[in-house]
């Protein structure tokens, strides 16, 4: 476990970090969760335009509060990639410039191994192997490819309860991590390969859930659902409320491609599907509702702003993992982050 | 902890059962399973007409091998019913026969909470109150009806990794667990009740598992495809060697009810369906084959045997859970259980 942690030398174990949320994990949250011993993460997402602004920030941040610990030519945050949406050829040229490489890169949903491996080569010669890369995957059989294509140097293993978009096929983190931790030790023992560091993710929401995943092996946890009510998290009040509202997330949530449709996201390769909570634009898609008219009622709703997030008719899409109904409060996303390590009490 | 397994002196903590599995988990493995410290089930299931037999069978083996700390009035083994097919006034004649008292039943799946209430007072009045009470659940408000309605004494909390029969919308043990332990307890303390023990059953195949749970704030574990591949399994050879060869569980198995439907069962409620390996027969459901060519299909399966498992084309039932990658070997039960306990190495 200390090999992971001593790779990010601000970090304290369990090693906790952030998800990097499109639009909603930006540089005031990343910051608190890496200052107070985690791994904050930046958002990409499948838009690097705003990224030399979002580094700047983050280290305005840094400048006016530096994080001990951090090593000087390393800032002490990571960014998250969507590969199928991503543009590699923009990210490298803003990752290399002097002072801007991330400690670690998030990669996730690539549309080919081919591309993976390119992020991954693409990233370690922009920032001249400072970078780690971590890969998130959901299987077993993606683990092992990771490993053999891009060489990842962390496994960021997402279990089926994880919020937000994640494969549809994918097992809950009880059995995944230690099937994942087995099967990518024999087969790196089997190749000469460096075994990578584990984090999970997906339903952890507090300490219980980060020393369950420490039981199964892992190094630590990120959490994301339990960020979005955080007081730094960057994200509508309507939404934050309607994750505080929610629980029993089994039920109240599903993975679906339904949200994707009504807000005219396409890209995203077979496979992958968005875990929130089940609502009215869901229930109409399922019911047969024509999508023409579902869509204009969801964009009705998004005009009304937080209020489309309220009552029994609400239409806006509430992202969230079925953890869910353990969110029970907004607080600062440095106590989310040592509460998390078992250090104090929510 | 030590509550729960007080109730049950022949068990050593963390709690082990081995789950009631229809057809499979007959006399010898619930013997074997309690007999080395854990809490061994006979499945009645939906048919109760063989369970004087069994349980005269469990008995026999008792008697030639006494458990040690097991109470003289009271047999350390438990039953498990499917509460929409059994037959509680059967039952209720089978249990009340001096001798008979099971030290737990495990209910699973009524057709209604009035059923459940039926069933937990009549096992209570066959036995005198020396039977407990076990009620599988696999939401927060099926959790809080089962304590509600039945005064549950335990709550096996079912996560969706779980192999066989479960409810389609539910959560994995990482979020379901702390999120009933929370709210069962609350409302135990609001109404003037006794908080239930937990133990938790979905994708757990050995300690690590089992210490992953117990983090998490459960009492212990039940595992059922563990003990498929069990030396005492009542189970076909082509069923079990098929759990040895599957792995990837979330990518490899599903929660369906086309092996319901082909195998002609009928009755489950609404909401439930079966978790087992994907197979020729699935997909032909999903490809849109007429279902009476799929059962036509899956009856010269069913006639083949062991090698009705075999094959890319193999269309037999194997019904297991997200761990089945975790299960690699055919081992006794006892050494399951105490490996489980984190007693010694498999």
């Amino acid at each position: 476990m200390s090999s992971v942690t001593a790779s990010y030398p601000w970090t304290a174990s369990p090693l906790i970090a952030s998800a990097p949320m499109r639009l909603i994990s930006g540089p005031p949250l990343a910051y608190e969760v890496s200052s107070a011993g985690g791994f904050g993460f930046l958002a990409a997402g499948v838009d690097v335009s705003g990224l030399a602004q979002n580094l700047a920030d983050f280290k305005s941040l840094l400048a006016a509060a530096p994080i001990p610990s951090s090593k000087p030519d390393i800032l002490p945050v990571g960014v998250g990639f969507i590969l199928w949406g991503a543009d590699l050829s923009l990210t490298v040229k803003v990752l290399s410039k002097p002072g801007n490489a991330p400690a670690a890169v998030w990669l996730f949903a690539p549309e080919s191994p081919a591309q993976l491996k390119s992020w991954a080569e693409g990233i370690r010669k922009a920032t001249n192997g400072k970078t780690k890369i971590w890969v998130q995957i959901s299987s077993v059989a993606d683990a092992t490819e990771a490993v053999a294509v891009a060489g990842a140097d962390l496994l960021v293993i997402q279990g089926a309860d994880a919020g937000g978009h994640g494969r549809y096929k994918s097992a809950g983190l009880i059995s995944l991590v230690p099937e994942v931790i087995d099967t990518v030790t024999a087969y790196c023992s089997e190749n000469g390969l460096q075994v990578p560091g584990f984090i999970a993710a997906g339903g952890i929401a507090d300490s219980r859930g980060v020393n369950a995943v420490v039981a199964l092996g892992a190094h630590g946890a990120a959490m994301g659902s339990r960020y979005l009510a955080s007081s730094e998290a960057n994200i509508a009040k309507g939404y934050q409320d309607a994750v505080l509202r929610a629980s029993d997330g089994g039920v109240s949530t599903t993975r679906t491609d339904v949200y994707d449709k009504l807000r005219g996201t396409t890209g995203w390769p077979k496979g992958y599907g968005g875990r929130g909570v089940t609502n009215k634009s869901y229930e109409d898609a399922l019911s047969g509702v024509a999508f023409e008219e579902n869509q204009k009622a969801y964009k009705t709703a998004e005009a009304m702003g937080n209020t489309g997030w309220e009552g029994a008719g609400a239409r806006m899409t509430t992202y969230v993992g079925t953890g869910v109904g353990l969110v029970k409060s907004v607080i600062g996303a440095k106590e989310i982050t040592r509460s998390a390590r078992g250090e104090s009490k929510v």
